[in-house]
């Protein structure tokens, strides 16, 4: 791969697993609210609320405790018990407080490019998340920067380039979400390579039509990036 | 003022008014939860849950938000209304979507300043929170860099030094807390101007004590910041 300035890398579920504790929490609140519905109702009204809030709320552990508790609200018409409302905090404050569990390979990718190119912890969601998880990660050595973004919108990069004195054409993103860390970088001229994970929040998945004609490069494991630098 | 490379700036209640805002919406936590107690004590636990759950949710309108719910359902052991808690849902959102209001002299100081120096605005709280602040202030084009922190202690500011190529000698940090703008960066070799605001939270006061043989550089309005630099 010829001319990359700065290598960048998402966060959540690129360099370690998050999306599963997610869906953990949203199992674990069907459950306490099932007298109200089937998990799939359930599920869909928070996912719903959680939309409602993003452009208040934005992304992170602290927003998805907020929208648990309205749709607890709205779900159980105002008579959910208070005791299921405190499970609810703990359970956010679980999401915050959890351990990292770096995804096989990471480690090793990270040291060997950081010998070779300034790298960019790139991500969305809450500053404070975040920068918790990086040190919990010992990853963070690492980085050169870290770059928490309020979303991964080609304005968003834009941005990012600017800060980082890069052309986009000398950049490659490293991600899971075909939406956030692949198509905006693409548009603006960059480079990027997808590596999916098992699990994807709906709010991220991507319709076939808008696939169509992408070019997108994919590898199945991030190790597998390394052959682009060999 | 010799040698000054980057003139920093707080945010909140430096360039807009927010603590007031926080304060009134205690007011109003506090009327509504008025059977279960006296405004000072629903207010003290309030705060002491904040206190508790500061290094998990950090700063800003959404951790209010969850400490707000968990004083109310602890403060009336659970049996607080479904509706109180609907309202301080939109309390909390009230206070993210607010109007931005700059106070006095904010704008032409930094128009005048940003033709001299590069200014950073450097304020602790949530990402999104204090972007979508500074979008509603009007008063972006005249940063040169945006610095959201995730607390404001030694360690921040050296960091923050770091990333801007400062030296602490170089950096002049103007605001209203002395615990986050002043201090910290006296003690680091920088420079620093106080500019007191008439409502000061709780967790940003200091006692005589720590102050004592501090010489720290006050103006009573941020407008006396530009004899500084005459």
């Amino acid at each position: 791969m010829q001319a990359i300035k700065i290598i960048a890398f998402d966060a959540d579920d690129t360099l370690w697993a998050n999306e599963p504790l997610y869906r953990n929490c949203e199992n674990r609140f069907a459950e306490l609210l099932s007298n109200y519905g089937s998990v799939s109702d359930l599920r869909n009204i928070l996912f719903s609320i959680e939309m409602q809030n993003l452009s208040s709320y934005g992304y992170g552990a602290k927003s998805f405790s907020l929208s648990m508790i309205e749709a607890a609200l709205k779900i159980s018409n105002g008579n959910v018990a208070s005791n299921v409302l405190q499970e609810i905090i703990v359970l956010g404050k679980g999401l915050i407080n959890q351990d990292v569990e770096l995804l096989p390979n990471v480690k090793e990718v990270l040291q060997f490019l950081s010998q070779k190119h300034p790298l960019v912890l790139a991500t969305k969601g809450d500053l404070l998340d975040q920068e918790r998880k990086l040190l919990k990660s010992g990853l963070d050595s690492c980085f050169h920067h870290i770059e928490v973004m309020t979303d991964k919108k080609t304005s968003n990069y834009e941005r990012l380039f600017r800060q980082l004195d890069c052309n986009p054409e000398e950049f490659l993103m490293i991600g899971n979400s075909i939406r956030s860390d692949i198509l905006p970088v693409l548009e603006l001229g960059g480079k990027a390579i997808y590596v999916p994970y098992h699990t994807t929040w709906q709010h991220e998945t991507i319709s076939e039509a808008e696939l169509k004609n992408q070019n997108i490069t994919q590898v199945e494991n991030i190790i597998d990036v390394l052959k682009w630098f060999e």
